[in-house]
């Protein structure tokens, strides 16, 4: 009997507003005093019932699995999960018990907030971020906040600071709105300082379509449509030839499944070659690619598709069973806690255990560059085994 | 041995612009004249050596296919082509030689263009595709542009007034871009007067991404999302309710393949029951919705794939053989003209006799009340025999 290794490549974190006020530059507090009140006031909808429901099924009244050390270590034990890699945002029902990532900086792609206020918030996520993942380095995989699209010139030393700080990755606005593409070679400098620093490259699910109004309808035509908006940066960076450009720059899109993963690359690498239906396209501005997008793929890209579905265990050779990383979502309502085990067995049952430990936490410990005699250790106490997985 | 009625749900017919200039209000020529010489310098690439090739290809140097009823029927016959719906824009090349509909009213959704010049040229287009109809009427079903993200306030009118004209359906722009989103109750009386005229409601691919410039990989990535723009109105229209409010209204989406229906009608089922993955937004903007979003599919929807590939009709099932409609985009170079008959029979060899009926012809029949007897005898002269298909 042999225990898995899981490391969960989406969790979230994030203190009190009261804790990230003294993470901010001085400067900025009155700011995100306003601001905090702006999104006090433009609380649209009253979730109590639903709060209290939660809470009462995670018995955690205070949301501090979100930010207290003990708290959360307490939860991945029992969750059996080794490590996770850490995003912002703990609490998307917005109830004001935490805060996002101050200013909009964190999911919300930092839009309609000015851009100063948008890095400072980032700023004070990072260091936040960087002294909880210090209170168990092993098992706290920082990504920080990195708001690319509020402007390129300090990116750079955002994301070499972030590196210094020990963390492991970064994550850029999911959707650009009115700042250029990512098909821009402004942005260049900042894959490079990722590349060189081997911070792992994210986009998140979260800023979704924004051009049509809150009305009947809305939030199944925004469920429906969320993942698309994030998968996008996907197509234009490989399209584009970042991963050309970059061959040692890892890319995880994190929360946002992976059934679509066959499809798209299909297109992609028919799109690319220029077939029959873009022949009338001519050469016009041909992109220099060595190979094939979905080779590209495979070496760079990863999908964190958190919670897998029946879909993405089923298409799980078409994805790239080397590319697709589990993950649980904590503490987020719509993943697996306080279940995650029986979820774990659920998915996973049929699948070969060699696959299951790529899956569900030995890829991550090699994008992530993760300790891992520390986290066998851990796994050897608390990790699934795989009878509980597979049956006995 | 019989002979298949074959229905191109996806054909493309325009004018030269000394002919459309005729059939445009007086007061609009003017600008009609500044917008084609506009066109004409903002053209960006040359083509010349695609389109002479094209040309020998096809023996039409003057694109004649596109607006001469003897030369149209003469290919449709060669093509084994029973009759075809009838888009604008027949030269997507914009060699010149023809015009788009009047003031990029047609596949460009009117972007960036007086909306009082837009209706006018749409109404240009129409008359002229009336007119284009009547030369053979049995084989020319006419698809009126209607751009309602213009103003929807004389879009009822236009509507009826097509229907009058002999038109079988209408256009919608692919994109809404600055205008209300599809979801706005404000175009409910066009649904209305769609559904009451049995006129079927279009969208075609056409309007793509716009908010990242042309550049290196802008081909490639265009291509790649082209089809999610196209198809985007598909789920607007259906979880906002429209196939609730209008039951007898039938809605095609053209020339944007089907490979994404299975998963992304798979999602919208799962986004609308408000499984795991939506319950903390709760009942905010709920609609009523008395089936299950593949219901309405089922009973409204169309999917004109035009040229189908290997994954149309391998998910023909998951997509619903009823629902598939196959197409050859003539006259454009994409389309399978002036190889249909190679096309067809390559495509359905394998498939069974009454699901490549359905799917060539006899469900578009039904969709666009064409009249049967006349197009069968047609169809007996110059239809694909089941032998050609199939194999003797």
């Amino acid at each position: 009997m042999s225990k898995y290794l899981v490391i969960s490549s989406d969790g979230h974190a994030g203190p009190p507003a009261t804790i990230y006020r003294e993470y901010l530059d001085p400067e900025f507090r009155e700011a995100f005093d306003s601001h905090q009140e702006e999104l006090e006031a433009g609380r649209m909808v009253d979730q109590s019932g639903f709060v209290e429901e939660w809470d009462e099924e995670t018995g955690d009244h205070e949301m501090k699995a979100a930010y207290d050390p003990a708290t959360r270590d307490r939860i991945l034990d029992q969750e059996g999960v080794a490590a996770e890699v850490l995003f912002p945002d703990a609490d998307v029902l917005g109830t004001g018990r935490l805060a996002s990532s101050p200013f909009g900086s964190g999911l919300g792609s930092g839009v309609g907030v000015d851009p100063a206020n948008v890095k400072a918030g980032a700023r004070a996520h990072n260091r936040w971020l960087a002294d909880f993942c210090k209170t168990n380095p092993a098992r706290r995989l920082g990504v920080a906040v990195v708001p690319v699209t509020a402007g390129v010139e300090d990116a750079v030393t955002q994301v070499e600071e972030a590196a210094e700080l020990g963390l492991r990755g970064v994550m850029i606005p999911t959707r650009w709105f009115e700042a250029p593409a990512y098909i821009d070679p402004s942005y260049d400098a900042v894959w490079s300082a990722c590349e060189e620093a081997g911070m792992v490259l994210h986009t998140h699910s979260g800023a979704g379509p924004s051009d049509y109004p809150l009305g009947p309808g809305f939030v199944p035509i925004y469920a429906t449509e969320a993942w698309w908006w994030a998968a996008r940066p996907f197509w234009v960076l490989l399209l584009s030839g970042v991963f050309e450009r970059h061959p040692g720059l890892k890319y995880s899109i994190a929360e946002n499944g992976a059934w679509w993963v066959p499809d798209l690359v299909k297109r992609m690498d028919e799109k690319y070659v220029g077939g029959h239906n873009t022949r009338k396209f001519g050469e016009i501005f041909k992109v220099d690619l060595s190979m094939k997008p979905s080779e590209y793929v495979d070496r760079n890209c990863y999908f964190a598709a958190s919670t897998p579905g029946v879909d993405e265990i089923d298409r799980r050779h078409e994805i790239g069973v080397g590319n697709l990383l589990w993950g649980n979502d904590l503490p987020h309502p719509e993943g697996t806690y306080p279940h995650t085990r029986k979820w774990i067995t659920e998915r996973f049952r049929d699948v070969p255990q060699d696959e299951t430990a790529l899956i569900l936490g030995r890829t991550a410990a090699q994008v992530y560059r993760v300790d891992v005699p520390a986290l066998e250790d851990v796994a050897e106490r608390i990790g699934p085994t795989t009878e509980e997985v597979h049956g006995g």
